[in-house]
């Protein structure tokens, strides 16, 4: 930075000191110098932040103990207003402590990355600021919903006019429109006069799948106790056969069986459930089936790996459409998918959309027919106005900016980005497989989650039991060491009788084959020592 | 602009043409500098569009038709990506079509304006595009929710120890919040068995009430049916004598009443229920008492305007603490609040709280306990991971457009800001009861909605039915003019015996008096040829 340079930041700062948020946009109408240059100014912050976010060698986090926390920050509301430098500070002071979760090396969760066309998406969307639920405020919002959902629904390989869908506030939420749904498609009449006619309800779902589905059978009143926990085989798939006994059993016990919640990657594994032999069970007790595709939904973006969906990949697909018009259709068995682009696409979150096999249900299931806000004699085609098929009124816009960095990547661009990082994972597998102390829980992870246990030098040669105890210590140890070295992240967690192990997540576009030898030869570091 | 700036400009648009989604971070990690082109390119967009939306000479809304709009954008995915220029192209072009919620003449919804505070705000949380559910990756935002749910339980008055909340994804969603908790409060084991043992339950709800609270009795299995509408005065207020007599009438019935919703703030008229008269009725009746003032919340930051919330007003409020401190305290009465900062107090969409008067309930209602998630030996104390109180798993940060916004402006700013709107709509509504041809519904409004009717020269000669009749037409002809004409916008809507009527709302801080007596004028415009 030259010296001119440096001494502009300086007067900026002098007048920022003496500038409060009334000399601004919009209560300032005549303060436009003033609101630009602060503006700008929270932005050379922010490229500041992604600056060091994508250099490597940068710390992944800066960790402090919340106590520590506290007292570093300054969070209470003040009485008078701070000046629009202080507010600047603030911004600087927050970004400080940030987990960066764009960093090519944080591995912590399912959703990773900071695609930077997404991000302006939601940059454009704060600042037009409005709400999804009519045509009258968000008409070119409405539409690209409409848009995105149909595109999803035919990668879904469902046929137009028997497809539907709505974004929604995290995948949790898309499961219970699924479950609601399910229910309102069976039992209608329960919307008006509740549970009191409708009979005993079982649900049943893999064993491995998110917790969502059980916290939406607690909230739509079913109760956690009657979503049935199917087991899983050695990859982690459900076994078919368990779900028929059990809906046999559950009909034995006075309940109907109506929802089945198969799952497209799951949250550990990253298994995809048999979904085809599913759907015949559901088919033959008139079930609903549901595929949490909430993780694993955006596979279906690549030719080479969708056959992983199986059950939701022999279909039309919008790729498939366009390549190869004689393909044989089977269309998608599933009556509602969860697909979270903010997962595997890397949309920023919240990104998450609940799609149905059935048109009109959605409305039929949520609508309320506010009057203040679906009048019926707007001067438009008001069939446009899609909020009353949510369960939300005021809803946040977040089909923008998936819809620009698909446009930008376009169907062939994230097709590459899937299959590069289906590389990745697989590079990754196959160094560990050869690095001492590694061990995989699953030997051929088919998705880009890969569990498995570092097993410290002294724990080695130890026999069953208390290799066991011992190793169930290793990775909250290494994971503590890990955060306050801030150099990467993952996570861990037990799951039945294997004790804590390591869940590596390779979804971010940002990593680099060296970022993965630079993990593993770090967590072998760490482990060193214990 | 010189000619300098225009051959920069063309410079910047031919390099972004050969440019593509990898030419920039994360994928290529040399591109910062098409990188920070490439945003700052956006950010000078996002800044031309905040300068037209603050001039109050410019359209509100450029209105199209569903069919043309579609016709003139181009909303598909492409197979090949598009280059950084067309990114630029298709955000100039979503712009172009977009209503200006932030515009002085927008009256549409209680959510207008656009605080650029707080849009900074939800830029730096795009940009740090990270997750509630944990301390561990949310470190500052899990404090800063605390810090705000203490600030916002302190405001409603209730003790430290005895509160608790959460942000959520809008009004809707914290009032099924409430009606969740205060089912699992009265019925705990409904969670894991369902409704199945649960009596027939009955809710209680001013019929002026949002619709979600009768969305929320279908969601839960509860039904709408089973969700009685309570009468309301002249007023819009709920009438407590018909409250009291509903539940004795359900009791009779067989049901067991769990559950009223009084109003701070309804939707069309503004009214405020009266909370002490209705606690009582509670009280006596054991029956849990949420206040949905998503609306009206904002009124309690006015020392001089806050009787109004009667019933959550008098509290020792944070401003009171600090100003009396010998100030009677009288605990707020209510269970649980749900307050939408995204409304009155004018935070980006979306940003609403839902409050609630028992600590450790959000928990033991939502709770499932996932172990890839919070775990419990974590290097941290753990008891900061809040995502477990979620219905949701990955939840938007919510928190930090708010808290920049209310640290800038501190509690004598907002005061301020909740002061003037009152004043702004006192004076709309002392004008139009000179101005001939306006017909107040109400005739003192108390709040910040001004309801009315605009009586064309033609109609006002005309008799009950007839005139009735007339008027139900020309909210619905006027407003269909304003649109086309992009002037201003307005809300309307009949309500029972009510004909098609307009909801003034002043709720954006933009506004000024210039712009209300503009308003008023182009109806008489707009309402002059009818």
């Amino acid at each position: 930075m030259d010296t001119s340079e440096n001494r502009m930041i300086e007067e900026n700062q002098k007048l920022m000191e003496n500038k409060f948020y009334n000399d601004i946009l919009p209560l300032n109408r005549s303060g436009w110098l003033t609101t630009e240059m602060f503006i700008k100014s929270v932005v050379d912050l922010l490229l500041e932040f992604i600056k060091e976010t994508n250099n490597p060698n940068t710390k992944v986090i800066n960790f402090h103990h919340p106590t520590e926390l506290i007292a570093k920050l300054d969070l209470r509301i003040p009485i008078n207003p701070t000046s629009l430098q202080k507010v600047l500070e603030d911004c600087k002071e927050v970004l400080k402590y940030q987990v960066r979760t764009g960093h090519p090396r944080f591995f912590n969760q399912l959703s990773t990355g900071l695609d930077l066309i997404s991000m302006i998406g939601e940059w454009l969307t704060a600042t037009v600021n409005t709400n999804m639920f009519t045509y009258e405020i968000s008409p070119v919002f409405v539409l690209m919903e409409k848009e995105i959902i149909e595109t999803m629904c035919e990668i879904v390989g469902w046929p137009p006019g028997k497809r539907d869908g709505i974004f929604s506030p995290g995948g949790a939420i898309s499961n219970l429109y699924a479950v609601n749904a399910a229910r309102h498609y069976m039992f209608p009449r329960c919307k008006a006069i509740g549970m009191v006619e409708t009979p005993n309800l079982a649900m049943f779902t893999s064993e491995d799948s998110h917790y969502s589905i059980r916290g939406a059978a607690a909230l739509v009143g079913i109760g956690v106790d009657n979503c049935f926990p199917i087991p899983v085989d050695e990859k982690g798939k459900m076994i078919p056969s368990k779900l028929e006994e059990e809906v046999i059993l559950a009909k034995k016990n006075g309940y109907v069986p109506f929802f089945v919640c198969a799952v497209g990657g799951t949250t550990v594994y990253g298994a995809f459930d048999p979904i085809n032999e599913i759907a015949n069970i559901c088919k033959k007790y008139r079930m609903w089936l549901h595929v949490d595709a909430a993780w694993g939904g955006g596979i279906l973006l690549s030719k080479k790996h969708r056959h992983l969906a199986n059950g939701i990949e022999n279909c039309k697909t919008f790729i498939q459409q366009i390549e190869i018009n004689k393909f044989v259709l089977i269309i998608c068995r599933a009556d509602s998918v969860t697909w979270n682009p903010h997962k595997l696409m890397g949309a920023l979150l919240q990104c998450s959309a609940c799609l149905i096999r059935h048109e009109g249900l959605l409305f039929q299931c949520n609508q309320m027919c506010a009057d203040y806000l679906f009048q019926q004699d707007k001067p438009y085609d008001v069939s446009y106005d899609s909020g009353d098929k949510a369960i939300q009124c005021g809803r946040h816009n977040d089909v923008f900016k998936l819809w620009i960095m698909w446009r930008a990547k376009g169907m062939n661009g994230f097709e590459q980005q899937v299959n590069r990082l289906m590389e990745l994972a697989n590079y990754f597998t196959e160094k560990i497989k050869k690095t001492p102390g590694y061990e995989l829980i699953m030997e051929n992870p088919e998705f880009l989650n890969i569990c498995f246990w570092y097993v410290p030098k002294n724990v080695r040669h130890l026999e069953n039991t208390e290799k066991k105890a011992r190793l169930d210590k290793v990775a909250p140890k290494i994971k503590a060491k890990m955060m306050s070295s801030g150099s990467t992240m993952v996570g861990y967690q037990p799951d039945k009788d294997k004790p804590n192990f390591f869940r590596m997540i390779i979804s971010n576009p940002a990593t680099t084959y060296e970022d993965l030898d630079f993990f593993i030869e770090e967590i072998i570091r760490l482990g060193e020592s214990l």
